[in-house]
Parts: structure tokens; C-alpha cells; sequence
């Protein structure tokens, strides 16, 4: 569908035809741009607030800067929208996201223009730096390298890490600090309260600001007048960055904060630090979902917000209805709260996701009991370390593709100290549209090499339940649970709670041809897969091993002795996961049997509807069915 | 052997004998503590330097708080072997980092004082404040937190996730800074200069001093005196505080800097802060080897000095010597450079350890080339994902263990985007005396998960110059070395550069009764037990496989359609490791044999040379040789 593009924003094709622009076409380019991505993502669902709270800085950076030869990094990426429609994507766009379309997040392989890949927080700056260090040391002259970083993944550590090595080589970079005071959800944590007293100051800012626009009236001498009151070591200067010693305390030259909406002002000060070499900071106040009146007052529901109405804001249709299976994170959230109820040991942590994994039902009735500590998985990991070892049973609940963030604590704080936390990690496996950066489909793999660690996943909302309900039971050690993005296939899950013996598995149904082995959702496929084949006669065992640590060695017992054909599905990297550990125990009971392993081959997968890259790995039920037929075929 | 103990030390037994002595006690019993901890030390290697540095803040924090009630948590715990010595091991402290003898690191299972385990760096704060936060769940009434956390640890990013997170559930939890500007080297970045202009800015310090002893001496008025002064929003807080922004800005109070070394004035300081609610900081300067004299002036040598003479501070003996094989990051670091010499797009990165990896050799002699990015291993992985996105080659080397603390970055940053760095992780394996916390074990497992990336280890030093000689190549993609702590078997290691076919084996005997499959050094060991096998007429063939990924899959077919009984062996995890990696293709390929994987099981290994554990684990020489002749007795 063509959706209409504005006057000026229709001869803007790549960047250096904006930079032919005057500047008071500027202004209303950004309407224009801001009117196309509402239009875009009304339709085709992805991160609206981001990419609205940043279309001033986009222009104004694409305006002053000479793009692609100066490389900008967006962190995270969801907030790239426009840049992607200012540089050669805006006739693709409505692929974003989409099966074989263009990506949601910044990829280098997709743009030129993308000077480095994105997806998880807190990334910029340390890229940023080793691209400024690469120039250094190839000689380059001249190349300016810009990171655009929200005041939320300034709470990661990575982005403290940056922060700490900018200074040391004098690295010619400049850092956007994006202060929106809100990540999906609102901020947390001290750098936070920092800003939000920073930019409230007004005394502060109003007296910084008049010298500064005072100082940049001065005709042909603005930056080097404004470089000379940043290097000011007199009373002055002490007065002005006496509130933003953060940065300037790890030596890096603060400016700011600065009206983020004010596309000419924004340009002016551009080009003044784009002239002022080494390490610096400027911090850009603006507003999440700006230009969109219901996405300004409603920030966290329309940081993406599915498809909407963009007249009314109207969101059009959820995901999950009434009367239909509920998501997983429902399922985690509510189930925690009673839980909770019966057992005051537990507690709740997530880092930045209350309302992506749904603890916020847990924050709100119990909010003495339920941490948001901020993107800050390392933290969350350790910090529930020492809630377990003062004997408390939290639930740490992380996105498997964030949880690769805190491995080494997971390792180290947890499971060396043998500690019953509870990992649930929600986002297992392929996620869909966010893509290659967001799939979590390593944590099987890399769970299961960690001794004293229990390795779960459920199959279905019910299992869910019960596991969480098994995983708080007394000198449980370390216990993960993984699942996966969206709905299930259970309307009635809210059943009685029951216990689940660790490493048991269950039949789902007997048969004698082969054995399906699955683990956690992608048994629901199987299951499918298994009935059609029934249709044919075709008589096919499957069973859920729940657990991929332990195993379940009576139940493989059985089935190696009566099948000599098998097949493993998980939803889940095929190199050491649970397919792996299936054939591990078959080698070391010297059993033999041909063996398939099904789930995501050794490759990144790109973005695209769940179930169109399930088919494309081949574990959805045609996959498995087919996988079924061709076994079958070959001889024992 | 007994150790001569001082009058006073000898009357402790545990923390409650130490509270019960005078004030002026405490200074003599510093000079025997810090006395018995050099005798220790001389006999049996240990970490010297930072446990001599905080002797007496070691003192003073058991005299005022009441351990192991209050909780200490030492930040990496090698600093606490005046905390071991003071709480009960004093006895068995010989043992330290001895098979089966007492942990070099607090450890909770040893020690009921040893509040939280620990090793990696930068998790203390985040464990405290989990304490704190159980505390205040389980409505435990004025239980004090401590946690004592280095410079150089402060540069971790989860230190500043922790520190983010102090101030917002207002934990009642005191940061100790022990500031003495070095982690094993000397510490970079920004935190390290601006702590350094604290403590060298001598008037405020001498005001600041001043006015905090003047408080103290107001009769029983001293914490509320000086609390007072804390919360006065007055002018003479803004002075007084104005450099200490960092940590106030963050929502955390801060005092000092104070002198490490007056145990007499920290003990005060410390009862005055400890009646101080809310998240606070102590800044607190040391000497890293205080009194002892070679240690205070090379305090990166006697870091962890290996034997010495106690009186004349002489190292005695190396592990490696003259005509003997090198240490692997000796040879890594002289490879480095050579390679570097010849292709001028390489560059070095290490966080934290230039000595410890032979980074420090090519930071000498190219320093423009060769980066220390502090204790900052997410940084240090995506820094060199930006240097490598512009075309250079990253050799970033990371131990092992510490690896794990950027998983996500080496999938995100580096492997999505298909870039060559070289991950050479020293310290693979089995690591000795620094036990559970350092070996390097999970790598090979966790590594060959990720698409695009090359998994490697050479077998001896020869090997390794050829893999780091090969990995610098054109588009190789992300490519990791790994090797173990400490010599190799090589004297002739100098040879000139070879390259390595990627993914090709190689044959190191041949044999017809079974195969072993090796990885790595692991290989040594393995064809010693060939050789023995031999002298008992036993044909055994054994291939290096150099690289866990790609698997060369000719030579594995020949090996499969040959033998069936095949022994894999490599030091490492066998739940995913190199082994399973055989075991997948061996169930994908149809083929049929008994198969063994030897190497390191499914729990976490304590202290004790390598040669111990190896045996512990079954993979030492005579551990191949067994499993070898028990493979041998059973049927086909």
C-alpha cells in the first residue's frame, strides 16, 4: 500500500538531498516525516514512541552531518524509523519488520547508512569508540562518529563501560544522550533521578541557556566562544556543570540538556560540537511518542502498540482475546502474585520489562516484594543472588536474549553458590518480528552446560504454572524456566496448582512407528503433527521431556529400547541443546537408534512472523511431519 | 609447616575475640596480621599485594561490625586473607589454594563469615544489595551490609548497575572504596582519574578532614554532627561534596577519602557510619602491598608473587624457565606482535590484564595499537566489534572465566554482524589454584552455539602461532583461540608462520584398537597415554582436532567408518562441549561406534593444581589410559 508522502519529504531520497534543504525547510520536513511514520506503523505494527520522540534529532543529524562518511549509531535501533526513511528505505518500509522485509533495528548488511548493528541496550558508546580508535589508527581524517543513547540503557553497565574508556584515548566522539526518562517503561535508579534533577533545574537551565545563545549570537564566533566557556576553569563554569559533574568527572564535555523538538536549534548546536574535537556529551530533552497526543500520554502501552487507528489512537485488536489462550508473561505474572501469596520467600526482579513480562501485576500488589532494577540484567541476576543466599526465592525474570547478558553471573553468583533462584526467561526461542538480535534461541544450550542448574520449559500455559510452582519449593538450587513470546493454547490454565517431579517427563501420546521428543512449546506442533499423521495410520509416539536437565533417563530408557528411530524438536539452537543432550545419553548408554534433530540450524535467522521462520527451519508441523515421513522411509 | 604467630593474633579465634580488645590493641595487631600473612605467603603462593593493602580496614571493619550478623562481602576476594585469618582459619591457612585445602576466594560453604561467594569482579554491590532488600523483606531489625569493592573493580559495569540501583529502594548498605589505583595493573579510565584528583586535591581533603574530626570530637554528638553535615544543603556541602558528584549524584552518600592505614581512625569512622542509615560510601586510600616494601614498589610483580623470600622479597623460581617450554601468553603476546609487524591492520585489546595475558608486550612496543580497557569485558568485546566493523583485526584476550561476562556482546556485536575479532581466551580449562570461580570450562560449549563463529584450541605453542597466524587472515569472521594457564611442551615454539586449513584435524599416531579425539592441550596428555598404550602393545590412533567448529568431517568419517570405539577428551564441560560436537555429527552421519567423552563433568571443580583436578576429572594421562583399556574390555 502507498501511503502518502509530503511535499518535501518526497524529494529526500538519501541524506545528502536533505542537506540541500534550507533550514527553515526543516521544520516542516519533520512534520512530514512524523505524519509518514504514524501513517506506516498504524499499519504495519512495530516501535512508534522512539521513532517519534527522535524525528528532530534524525534530521538535524542526517542535516549536519555528512552520512555515510560519519557514522551514526543508534542504541537499541528501535527508535530508527527515520533515519531508515531518510536514507533510501522509505519505499521499503512498509516491508519493516516484516517476513524477508527490511529489519526493525539499524543492520549493517541492509544500509550503508547503518554504521553498526543493533538490538540490546547500552551498545553504542563502546562501538562508537572502537569506530573512533579505527580511525585513529587508519589515519582517517575528519570522520565523525555520533551515538544516540536513551537515558534508559545509560542504567546498563556496558554504557558506564563506554563512558569510563571515552576519555582515555581522547576519542573524537560525540554521545546524544536521548533523555526521555523512560525506557518501555519508566526509569529507575540514581543516573535517572540525576537527569530528571538536571533538566528540572530551572534556574539552571534558563541561565545556561541564555549564556549559550548568547555566546552563539556572536557572529562567526559561536563554537569557538562556546569552546572557550566550556574551557573556562573560572567560577563560571563551576557554576554551570556543577550538576553535571557525572560526566564531566570521567572527562567528557557535557552540554545541555537541550530542547530535542527544535529541529533548527538542534542543527546549530550540531554543527558548533561537530567543530570541537575529543570526547562529549550533549543531552537532548525530548518526549517519547511526541506529535502523537494519545502515544505522549500513554508512553509505555504505544511503544508498540500493535496496529492502531491514526486518527483516534484507537489500538485496533490485541493479540490475545477473551476466551482465548492467555500470553505466557499473563500467565507468569498472575501465577507469581498467588504464589507470592502462599509463600513470602519469593520476590519478583526484572530489569526494565514490568510491563513486557508482566511482573508489573506483581509490582503493583505487591510493591515491596517486586523490583524493577532497570536495564541492568547483570545486576538483576547477582542482586537475586543475594536475596536467595539470605534464604528468599526470587524470580528473576529476563528475556532469553537478554538473559546472554548476565551468563557469567548466572554462572558464578547462582549456580556456584547453588542458590534457588528462579530464572524464567520469557522470549525463548524465535520471536518474530524484532529478528536475528532478539531470537532467544541459545539459552537451552547454554543453561544445561551449567552444573547444579535445573533446565525447563513448559508446553503449554498449565506446565507454566506448575513449574514455577515446583521451582519455589525448598532447596530447589538453581532453576530455569523458559518460554516463549505470545499466546498459548490453553484457555482453561488457571487449574489447582501441582507438583512436578524434577526431570519427569510425560507422554503426550503412545504410538510404535517412532518417538517425537520435544521440549517445552514446540511440542505443541508435534502434537499437531502426530494427528495428522495418525489420519495417514501412521502410529507415532511423542512425548515432553519438560526438563532438559535433568533428563529424564527412565523415560529415554524406554524409548531407546523400543524405538530405534527418534526425533528431537526444540525451539532452540540444534548445536549443543536439547536434542544434544538426547544424543548425549544415547552415546553413553550405547543405545542405537537413528536420531534426528530438529530446531534452528546453525545460523542467525532474520525477522518474520514466528511461524513463517519455524517453517523455514522446519520444526512447525509440516516441518515435523515431513521429518516423521522421511525417517520412516529410511531403513533401521 | 607452623607459622610463628604474633601475641595478639594468637588470642583470636574468631571475630568476637578481636571486639573484645582495646583500641590501641589494634595497631600491633595489624604488624602481626600483616607479619603472619608475608610468612604465609612467602611459603605458599598467593595473592599478596591486596591483602597487605587492607589489613587494617580488614581489623577495623570486624572490631566495629558484628560478623558474621553484619555481613562483609569482598569484592573478587583476594584481599581477604587477613578476613580468613581473622574468622577462624588462621590455623589452615597454610592450605590456602591447596587441594582439598581452604578457597583462595570467601566462599560461604567454608565460612559462615564469608557472607557471599565471589572471584569475578564488580559483583559485590549488587549482592549487597540483595542482602540488604532480604533484610528488609524478612523485617530483620539493624542488620549491616558491607561491601568492599577496588578501583579497579569499579570500573565494571556491573559495579555502576549496582550503584544505580543504591539509592532506590534506599538500601541501608555501606560501599567501602578501596581506592590504591591499581586492579593487577595499574587502573585506565575515567572513574580511576577523577578518584586520583580527589585524593590529590589537598585542600579539600585538609578541610574536609577538618571539619569531619571536629565533628567527631563533639562528645557523643559525632555521627549526628556529622550526619547533620551530610543532609545540610547549604553552601558548605555544595563545596565539600562538589568533587564527589559521581557518587551523590547517584543518591549515595559520600565520606572520605580517609586513610587506609589508621586502623585506629577507621574504626571510628567506621562506628559512626555504621549508626548512618541509607546507602552510603566510604572512601577509603590504601597502599596495594603496604608494608612490604618490593610488594608497595611492584605492586603489579607481587600481585601474586609465586614463592618468595620472606625477608629479602626475592621471587623464587618461575614456572617457566630458561630452555623450558614458554608460558601460552608469553607466546601469544610475542605472536601478537610479530603479527602485528606484518599486517598493519591488528590491533590488541585486554580489560584489565596486560601482564596476565603478554598484552603489555605489544602495549610497549606499539602502544597506539594496543589498548587496556580496564576491568570491562563487554566494553572490551564490542569496542572491538567497532574497530573491526572498520576494517581492522581485534585480537581481544580474555581469560576464559571471564569471557562469560560478554557472551552477549560476542553474539550481538560480533558474530550477528559476521566481523573478525579473534577471541584468544587464555586461562581455557582447568585453571588450578584459583578453583570453581576461574576455570575456564564453559567455552568450548558455550562458544560453538554461535553461528559464524570459529571455535579453536591448539594443542601446544606451535599450533597457537599458527591459528593466531591464520585467524588475522581476510574475512574470517569471528574466530576464537583458546589455551590454558601457564607452559606448553614447545621449547622450539619460534618457528615460522603456517597456515591452518580451517576446520582440518590433524593425525598424531596412528592405530587400529580405538580413536581419541582430542581438543587443545588436552591432547598432551592424551598422547602420552598413546605412547604407554604402545608399550603395552595397545595400537591406539589419536587426532588433534584444532578446532571444535567447523568439525573436520573427513577426518571424521574416516575415523567413524574405521573404529568403532572412539574416545573423545578435552578440558572442558562434556554437557555440549567438543565431545557432543562429535557425538552430533556421529548421529547425524548414521555411523554407530561406543563413544566416551572425557573431560570435565557435570559439577563445579574446586582449587588444586591442574594436575589434581585433571585427575579428579579422569583426564590426565593415566585417566586416557584407563578409560582407554576399559573401552578396550567391552564387546562392539
Amino acid at each position: 500500500m502507498e501511503e502518502p508522502v509530503g511535499r518535501i519529504l518526497e524529494t529526500i531520497h538519501i541524506p545528502s538531498d536533505l542537506r540541500k534543504l534550507k533550514v527553515e525547510d526543516l521544520t516542516p520536513l519533520c512534520d512530514e516525516l512524523r505524519q509518514f511514520i504514524i501513517e506506516e506503523v498504524s499499519n504495519n505494527p512495530g516501535h512508534l514512541g522512539a521513532s517519534l520522540g527522535v524525528v528532530e534529532l534524525t534530521v538535524a543529524l542526517h542535516y549536519v552531518y555528512n552520512t555515510p562518511y560519519d557514522q551514526l549509531i543508534w542504541d537499541v535501533g528501535h527508535q530508527a524509523y527515520g533515519h531508515k526513511i531518510l536514507t533510501g528505505r522509505r519505499a521499503e518500509f512498509h516491508t519493516n519488520r516484516k517476513y524477508k522485509g527490511i529489519s526493525g533495528f539499524p543492520k549493517p548488511s541492509e544500509s550503508e547508512y547503518d554504521a553498526f548493528g543493533v538490538g540490546h541496550a547500552s551498545t553504542s558508546i563502546s562501538a562508537a569508540l572502537g569506530m573512533a580508535q579505527a580511525a585513529t589508527v587508519k589515519k582517517e581524517k575528519d570522520r565523525k562518529i555520533v551515538a544516540v543513547i536513551g537515558d534508559g540503557s545509560m542504567t546498563g553497565g556496558m554504557a558506564f563501560e563506554g563512558l569510563n574508556n571515552a576519555a582515555w584515548n581522547n576519542s573524537d566522539v560525540l554521545i546524544i544522550l536521548n533523555d526521555n526518562n523512560m525506557a518501555i517503561d519508566p526509569n529507575v535508579g540514581g543516573v535517572s533521578n540525576y537527569l530528571l534533577n538536571i533538566s528540572k533545574s530551572s534556574t539552571y537551565n534558563k541561565l545556561k541557556n541564555e549564556i549559550w545563545e548568547g555566546l552563539g549570537k556572536l557572529n562567526g564566533f559561536g563554537p569557538k566562544a562556546r569552546r572557550l566557556v566550556q574551557k573556562t576553569e573560572g567560577a563560571l563554569k563551576s557554576y554551570l556543570l556543577k550538576e553535571s559533574n557525572l560526566f564531566e568527572s570521567l572527562g567528557i564535555r557535557y552540554f545541555g540538556p537541550v530542547d530535542g523538538h527544535d529541529v533548527e536549534y538542534l542543527a546549530q548546536v550540531l554543527r558548533d560540537l561537530r567543530a570541537i574535537k575529543g570526547p562529549k556529551l550533549l543531552h537532548v530533552l525530548t518526549k517519547k511518542g511526541k506529535g502523537f497526543k494519545l502515544a505522549e500520554m500513554n508512553q509505555t502501552v504505544y511503544h508498540a502498540p500493535g496496529k492502531f487507528d491514526k486518527e483516534t489512537g484507537e489500538i485496533i485488536g490485541c493479540e490475545c482475546e477473551l476466551n482465548k489462550p492467555p500470553k505466557f508473561q499473563n500467565v507468569f505474572g498472575n501465577t507469581l502474585v498467588e504464589l507470592a501469596e502462599l509463600n513470602p520467600k519469593i520476590v519478583g526482579v526484572t530489569p526494565a520489562m514490568p510491563t513486557g513480562s508482566s511482573l508489573n501485576i506483581m509490582m503493583e500488589k505487591m510493591p515491596d516484594r517486586a523490583f524493577d532494577v532497570g536495564i541492568a540484567e547483570p545486576h538483576a541476576v547477582t542482586f537475586s543472588a543475594g536475596m536467595a543466599i539470605q534464604g528468599l526465592v526470587p524470580f528473576c525474570n529476563i528475556y532469553s536474549s537478554f538473559m546472554q547478558r548476565a551468563y557469567d553471573q548466572i554462572i558464578h553468583d547462582v549456580a556456584i553458590q547453588n542458590l534457588n533462584v528462579v530464572f524464567c526467561l520469557d522470549r525463548g526461542g524465535l520471536v518474530g518480528a524484532d529478528g536475528a538480535t532478539h531470537h532467544g534461541v541459545f539459552d537451552l544450550a547454554y543453561m544445561r552446560s551449567i552444573p547444579n542448574m535445573i533446565v525447563s520449559a513448559p508446553m503449554d500455559e498449565i506446565e507454566l504454572r506448575n513449574l514455577m510452582y515446583t521451582a519455589q519449593q525448598e532447596n530447589m538450587g538453581p532453576f530455569s524456566i523458559r518460554y516463549p513470546r505470545g499466546c498459548g493454547c490453553k484457555v482453561d490454565w488457571q487449574q489447582p496448582f501441582e507438583l512436578i517431579e524434577i526431570g519427569k517427563g510425560r507422554t503426550i501420546s503412545e504410538g510404535d512407528e517412532l518417538a517425537i521428543l520435544t521440549i517445552g512449546t514446540a511440542g505443541i506442533a508435534a502434537s499437531r503433527a502426530v494427528k495428522s499423521l495418525k489420519n495417514k495410520d501412521i502410529s507415532v509416539a511423542h512425548y515432553d521431556l519438560r526438563f532438559v536437565k535433568p533428563l529424564d533417563e527412565d523415560l529415554l530408557n524406554q524409548v531407546f529400547k523400543q524405538f530405534k528411530k527418534v526425533i528431537t524438536v526444540e525451539d532452540g539452537v540444534t548445536q549443543g541443546g536439547f536434542g544434544s543432550a538426547v544424543i548425549e545419553f544415547m552415546a553413553a548408554n550405547d543405545y542405537r537408534a537413528k536420531l534426528v534433530r530438529l530446531g534452528v540450524p546453525d545460523q542467525f535467522v532474520e525477522h518474520g512472523t514466528p511461524e513463517e521462520l519455524q517453517r523455514d527451519c522446519g520444526f512447525d508441523q509440516k516441518g515435523i511431519y515431513q521429518a516423521c515421513m522421511e525417517l520412516l522411509q529410511r531403513p533401521e
